[in-house]
């Protein structure tokens, strides 16, 4: 059994850790940690976790995590790259579900995220999380930094165009839609449901932090600069995350529904839908897929992808325990083989 | 293996049938029929099924479902009673999802369904397949007629205190609240998002076909007759069904939170809260799973049962699948220990 | 034209009030204040009043509140009973949205708001602001306590019953369901459309605060003391409350829809639906307006009311305007002839 | 009084015309024509209008239609150029709702529409209903035909960058999101609560009858064909359109914040937002209006601009209404001033 320890277990990201592994036949969890509510039971604060989880939140302590195989890290961003190197120096492997080491280039997080990266010497080793680009590096690796939401559905919507040179790397657009669940558990007005329900707003216009991560995905596939648009948008619904890019398709692009198909056949998390369809994000809800089609409108030049996953899930607490396995040599689909709740 | 056929798969209860026997470990599906998509693949209709159900809907044949060990109908009210008997004579076990078998007295039913009942020969075999109360019937049964949504929430919620003759049973009121799901995958305007979605009302306030289906159970616990009022409402969510029980205290009630723990000790499915809660409906989204909690307003002598129940799952194929566990000697969580999906 | 102030602007109560009163042809809006927002234009933080209402939150002051003809209080609990006595002395009229003037009795006051009531001495002066009960005090009134929206709802619904004694008094149940606008505008993490999104709970049911304010409107009208059992819950939408009242008839009850169309027939803003309805809450959304539906289930001795108030508008904002016609002598329906969106 | 016929009242395009023209201080609701519920009182099917509107749905018929002023159609496609010649010559105006007239070559029309265009004849004469664009000929037209919902709040938010060319015009992208009720009231599966609640499609994106009606107002601004692609989305919420628009700037593009309040200073229903805004769909619930914002993402040379309408009001009815008073010489706002509905 793999003792799995989880920080930050009280965010939507930490519950939905829970709700996976509390039901992989090869975990322990072991230690479940949150200052806020150190004391309470697992169970009291998320009743569905009744009989599953039989757990009490305890304070985040080095020598209690050090005890554990793999740590999962659902904390806000700045945490894990204070905490990781004294937990990787005891033997114990990292998955970080925060954005520490996502960005390769330390200046360029400092300007994302506000202050200055305190760990750049472990941002070379980090594997970014991304099974569909990275599987060998991460059944290796010590250290994951895990996809965010946006950047993993639109990563999985162009690799096969810009690995097949199908789509001119100039002006790519991803207007991507979310739902709520992703602004995470914090007492904010503007997520209440009087302000997001029923309405639908575009934020970050200007920039967002899934930008520099989403394009430094494209241009590593690319081999050079890509230019990316992103705009992201806040839907009246929960779960579920819809991206739809356009790109410029190049001269010689090929069959796309053959593209597609061929680049994600042995992928078990990415399901290439039939030529012509329009995937509903809740096809995938509560499960750890990605479902794409691909278009061309009015057989022009322009290709648009669709392409949804569940945020929490592909997008989050599935991707990582997806990255487990593969760093513990288990079956990849392990504890992952359900399907989407429909309606 | 148990090779098993659903009758009625393009419902949403037929759906919510192959979402949880595609991942039985002791089941094969062995047929999926429907007349309105025959010759379409399932998971064309139904994508979240992709990779997990590789079945193509067919006709419904009286000579192909008798190959299967267990037919499960998933169909209108007053087409199992037309078909059960040929199937029970052919050696195959049938548990029924419709209404066609769950009132006792063919009157009833005939007032009730507004046509008279063709098989009222086998309504006295036929075993009510509410397991915490029929188990060991169940566990010996031809033919099941599983509860509705509604009767299961509200009987689960009264059934400790009428059996301990806790409560006076000439004035009991259930108020239920039901997500839309309930009113099944049907084209009517009453049930467009436009017309269901931001807004709440009563229906059917006169009277409701769950009404004596509950009272029936209630009667058979009180050993007499029961005064029910029952009032159902529709509620802008998908699944979910909330029973707001109210009910006079007897003399002698004892403690109340003591009774129903007692009562349901040994169910696995039923889940009894700490004193003093108040269950989310999305506590049990997804799952084969009642969750109650016990109240007295005010201490005075009215008590208050909450009760909460996803009414496609523990309402309707979750329930059914329960069944056929016993049915077949299998353990009675098989294939249904999941977790809520929250948020 | 009226001088209106308006305190505490920033909560949903405050923000529909000028939406209301923007458009209300003898009103001038003077003041609106807000501690946390002061400084900021009142259309920054509501882009729906552009080009209404061209007005900069202030901080409270009472000599510039001193200016108005009226002051209308959407301020927390406990705020106005601090403040209204200095208004009133200096002539300016107040409208309290907030529970401070509503219970009569100080003692039951500090008992459910948890602190001593400091204004004891207003109590008897201050007017219950429910029309339908109070109209002739209303338009004299100095100090106008606006009912709370579960009141409103549930004293319309049983008030035709309750002074034709054609109702049992000794048992009562008002299971109400509102809408989480009724929170108001909170940073609190319950109210996260993750939270509160598809899902459906009880609250409180151990005791209410409306529940006082109801039973003591019912005591009132019947004249004698009420037995009510009150349970409000949370429904996964933005606006609307949808009482469903019982209480068991008494012997000699009479015609039940032509009890309430009689005692609302001159009402401009109940409205009583025909026999056999069933409103929905979106009927009256954004307008001050309530219907309601009276049945007798299976033709029994109990019988149903429906009630569907938006609460926001009929069960808080709107009222509240309604109260101020009254009190200066205008048209009781002026500025309030709006038509309910739908869908 | 202007005598109104309303031909197609049971849709929701035509319940939301009753409630703007049944509060419009120079109309007369003369006729409401509806096949399938002739005979019914209007305010039974919606019970919103008790009060305001005290018609009967009749047959239609060309001689009762003959005693307006002018006739709305809220009918399907198919409809209006079979009957507009008739009343046209009788001396009743026309405001087409539907499709019929939106394009001026008949051939594109026969392409998207399925069947040749019986009225080629009044293409010309007809004048596409955007006032923004055609204000003095809507003052003297005989026939509107009122703009889709997708294309109006596309081409307000283009038209300033087209006429002032500021874009290039070869790739313009517009991903735009609609709530459910744009869909209209017709009893389909695919729009019930349980299949488009809580999720989030894209659909037509091979091709969708809005875009050759986008791209005839795009072409005329720019003087040239211009190159778009259009993509619609299907959004979980009832009202609301959010169009998120990407097209390349051209060298000399100038300041882009004055571009637009420039060219809609004069605008009563057009409200560009300050710069740096993300507009809500719910600042616009109810209400004639479009918010627009206009970004350049990371300083870049795209722009993007948000444009936010509630498709039923200036995407359909409102819009229709603005249209008549044009013609009938009142002011332009009349009837038409309110406030959004928030929360």
């Amino acid at each position: 059994m793999i003792r799995v320890g989880i920080v930050g277990g009280t965010g939507y990201t930490g519950v939905e850790l829970l709700r996976i592994l509390a039901l992989h036949p090869d975990v322990a969890i072991t230690i479940v940690t949150s200052r806020a509510d150190a004391g309470k039971r697992v169970d009291e604060l998320y009743p569905n976790l009744r009989g599953f989880v039989d757990a009490i939140f305890v304070e985040p302590s080095a020598d209690a995590l050090a005890g554990c195989d793999v740590v999962f890290f659902a904390t806000p961003n700045g945490t894990v790259m204070r905490t990781a190197e004294a937990l990787l120096a005891r033997g114990v492997k990292v998955i970080d579900l925060s954005a520490d080491f996502r960005l390769k280039n330390p200046d360029v997080w400092a300007h994302w995220y506000g202050e200055p990266h305190v760990s750049p010497q472990l941002l070379e080793e980090a594997v970014y999380g991304l099974p569909e680009v990275n599987r060998a590096l991460i059944r290796s690796a010590r250290l994951i930094a895990c996809p965010g939401c946006y950047p993993t559905s639109v990563q999985l919507a162009l690799l096969p165009l810009i690995e097949a040179r199908a789509i001119r790397l100039d002006r790519i657009i991803a207007d991507v839609k979310s739902g709520v669940s992703g602004a995470g558990r914090k007492a904010e007005i503007p997520m209440l449901m009087s302000e997001t329900g029923e309405s639908l707003k575009a934020y970050s216009v200007k920039g967002h932090r899934h930008w520099p991560e989403i394009k430094q995905g494209l241009d590593q596939a690319a081999g050079q600069d890509v230019g990316l648009t992103f705009v992201p948008h806040l839907i009246p619904m929960i779960r579920g995350i819809h991206a739809t890019v356009y790109a410029e398709l190049s001269a010689a692009h090929g069959d796309l529904q053959a593209l597609f198909e061929e680049r994600y056949r042995a992928e078990p998390f990415v399901d290439v839908l039939p030529a012509g369809s329009h995937p509903d994000t809740r096809n995938v809800r509560g499960v750890n897929r990605c479902q794409i089609a691909v278009h061309r409108p009015m057989d022009g030049n322009t290709v648009v992808i669709l392409s949804v996953i569940d945020n929490l899930v592909k997008g989050a607490a599935g991707q990582a325990v997806q990255n487990m396995n593969l760093m513990f040599g288990l079956e990849e689909t392990k504890g992952l083989r359900n399907i989407g709740l429909y309606p």
